[in-house]
């Protein structure tokens, strides 16, 4: 268990503290309210996210609490006395409902509700973006590297490389998008994943010579034995270098697993090396591939048929790299009995009103179709509305329905344990199947049809329309 | 205090353990080692980066060691018995120079060394390059936000878009660099940083009316009342109101503190802002910008005349965007008596062998002129070459030779208590102003000037000879 499961409470800004307060004071606190999350921005000029951080979103909610020491903190800032006790007993007694961990999801889709008392569902605002908001980014990344590394095997080893503690999600994330193994032994353990690792240039350089290096991690690692082949001269020497320690391996009853390249031109490289590596027998000793990768390099480098087994990725999986942040937001949608909006002079940064749900249309190919925003309580759909056009689109006939929205807490409890990353990875896959190849591409995908209801855009324009007449 | 500081000995790549596992089992675990750390790309396009990280990781190394559980974990994984009672046992002895916490510092400089055993050092890896390269990226971010917002008041609040528990540290690294206050309440305890907050847009949506929300705040916070004016339409409503209320306050003996701006054109929306508040003798009140800024928007506008006291910065400082990582590596330099380099085709990927210094040469204006790299027992300096191409600048007169290097750990503990971030922010300013402009522009800054003695070109090119020759 990492620390913050035990002390959440003031893993949050500042302002949701003193908002917190002033409901209380003002005796507003325990007026029911409900927000949305949601994203406006693919990231990676792609053309969906994968929905991950929501089991470590609701373990942080259960377990939400002030601690004495976080009490007496709060009351050195100046908050009240009669606040301070009233967080002594505080904990979530709301519900959440969401899309499954590993869904893929589109923008302005409200995929995940907190309804609550407004003290404490605005209470959790910073906690809960914070974690969605960041395993969304990094699942989305690996799942795009699965998608173009098909069957191969994907080591995520960016911890030296990851914003700080953020490479303990980073690597949970990794592994629901799709990854099989990492190097982080720290999430590792926490989170019950495979670890994975072979050597550093700093084991080679420590020995006399190379041959020697590979020898004596070969002595010790019979069974699980990568050689990192580019310290001095990955052809001339490391390669030539492992056939002689993967020959006494197989000669001693054991097997050489596979060899590392991590600099040079990986296509030409793999290649010789596969060459090389079999016409000296060693058909089944893999190739590992690394050295600033990510899904475009992948997928490049299989299109040109380069022999590679098993990829190693760091920076760019694990920070997200280019886009340093998935642009998630936590809006009020509904309080005291009313839906409510966040106005604003462009349509697409208005929020859409009231208490709603997600339904996904299916084609008889069991492809995607489109998505649906509804009221919770609308019958069903007739036709779907653009969001920011006013375009209205027929929904055709066979197309299943597929709510996408379930109850995972109810009064502050789990309905069901965490799912592991592998299962949310084998989810992820399924529907990533799902998802028509035009909007898997990664360059210039086709953009996938989300719409509302015609009431919850007359509700959103009603809402709306009252403002901006005001100020017209 | 955060949970790594109690419990950081698997917060390591797999292969740190193995290789520390096979030098134990091979008896050359305590030879003695030395590992530099150094960057090779300067982030953002600019001059110079602001080294930080360093007090984490101290504190970090100083109570590095493996738990009970830990050890289980380990042993679960096949590690063998012997090596399990030596982790035991394990903490670091070893010794650490580095430059001071808020340095300026270039590309392929070794900023920081670890001298230890061969398997201290190596054990410490993941752990360093995590918190320096972290660090030492947002703390640049946030020296240039200040070089270009002078003494204006910067403000962090990154948590809901940092990279997960990332943001911890986050904060920590943006008050190192200069920032004032941060919306991070965790980290404002954590670290003795000054909090500070507003009010969210909800905050607004849940009352009758603006005025009332605005009354409301006021109300309960008379001396710290910041109000968000554009939730329904700036100008129209918020900054009318805000203005009522700011006399109300001041009627009672307070006063309204500012007004914030989250969205629009914030150069035409402040500029109009301060003119309606002065004209409402309100020209105390301060004006408070936010939304997707960074280093390039606070200079653009404050060049066109914004009349912006504060600054609110939150997903651009806190994950380094555009620049997910700082690249620093850690690498082999001496081993076992002998300077030791990892060789490569390309003279920048070389490392540097030995145990070095650096010196930086200061003109009479009290400005850097040059750094220059020495082993560790050279006497001085006559010239230093360029490295990477054997180009030779001569060292005029007139020049003070500052070392930049300090002991800074001595038998695996800290030579003095780490500073505040504060002290390091300033320490790092006064570093700013003696940074020649040319090095400090956003647009093509000029390259510094960091060289090598004659002595470390010589054995670097020896010791890459013998390996190059070898495979040509």
């Amino acid at each position: 268990m990492h620390q913050l499961e035990k002390n959440s409470g003031l893993y949050t800004d500042y302002y949701e503290l003193t908002m917190a307060q002033g409901y209380y004071l003002s005796n507003r606190h325990l007026k029911p309210a409900c927000f949305d999350y949601f994203f406006r921005s693919l990231p990676y000029g792609g053309g969906f996210v994968t929905f991950a951080g929501l089991s470590s979103v609701l373990d942080l909610i259960e377990n939400f609490s002030f601690g004495q020491d976080d009490l007496e903190y709060l009351q050195s800032l100046g908050f009240k006395e009669n606040f301070i006790r009233y967080l002594k007993g505080f904990s979530f007694q709301g519900s959440i409902w969401s899309v499954k961990e590993g869904e893929i999801i589109f923008p302005y889709e409200p995929v995940l509700r907190v309804e609550g008392s407004i003290l404490e569902a605005q209470l959790l605002e910073t906690l809960l973006l914070n974690f969605l908001n960041f395993e969304s980014l990094i699942a989305t990344k690996a799942s795009r590297m699965r998608w173009a590394a098909g069957n191969r095997v994907l080591l995520e080893f960016g911890l030296r490389r990851a914003q700080g503690m953020g490479g303990i999600h980073a690597t949970k994330a990794a592994m629901s998008g799709g990854f099989n193994k990492t190097s982080n032994v720290y999430s590792a353990r926490l989170f019950g994943l495979e670890g994975s690792g072979t050597m550093a240039h700093s084991w080679v350089q420590c020995f006399d010579d190379e041959l020697k290096a590979f020898r004596t991690y070969a002595n010790w690692y019979p069974d699980d034995c990568v050689l990192l082949v580019d310290t001095f001269n990955t052809l001339e020497s490391g390669i030539p270098n492992a056939i002689i320690v993967g020959r006494e391996l197989i000669q001693n009853g054991h097997k050489l697993k596979a060899i590392r390249l991590d600099s040079g031109d990986l296509t030409y490289l793999s290649k010789k090396a596969r060459k090389i590596l079999d016409e000296a027998g060693l058909q089944e000793v893999k190739i590992v591939a690394s050295n600033q990768l990510d899904e475009f390099i992948i997928q490049s480098l299989l299109y040109q048929g380069a022999p590679i087994d098993i990829f190693g990725v760091g920076t760019s999986l694990v920070t997200g790299n280019p886009d340093a942040a998935l642009d998630g937001v936590y809006k009020l949608s509904y309080f005291d009995g009313k839906a409510t909006i966040k106005v604003s002079e462009n349509i697409a940064k208005m929020t859409l009103p009231g208490i709603k749900n997600i339904d996904r249309f299916i084609t008889r190919e069991n492809q995607f179709h489109a998505d649906g925003i509804s009221f919770r309580d609308e019958p069903g759909y007739s036709a779907i509305y653009h969001l920011t056009e006013p375009k209205k689109h027929q929904l055709g006939e066979n197309l299943t329905k597929e709510p996408l929205m379930h109850q995972m807490m109810k009064d502050g409890k789990r309905m069901s344990p965490a799912p592991h990353p592998r299962d949310i990875a084998s989810y992820n896959f399924k529907r990533l199947e799902q998802l028509p190849e035009e909007h898997k591409r990664f360059l210039n995908p086709q953009t996938y049809l989300t719409g509302i209801t015609e009431q919850v855009m007359h509700v959103r324009d009603h809402l709306s329309g009252q403002f901006l007449k005001k100020f017209s």
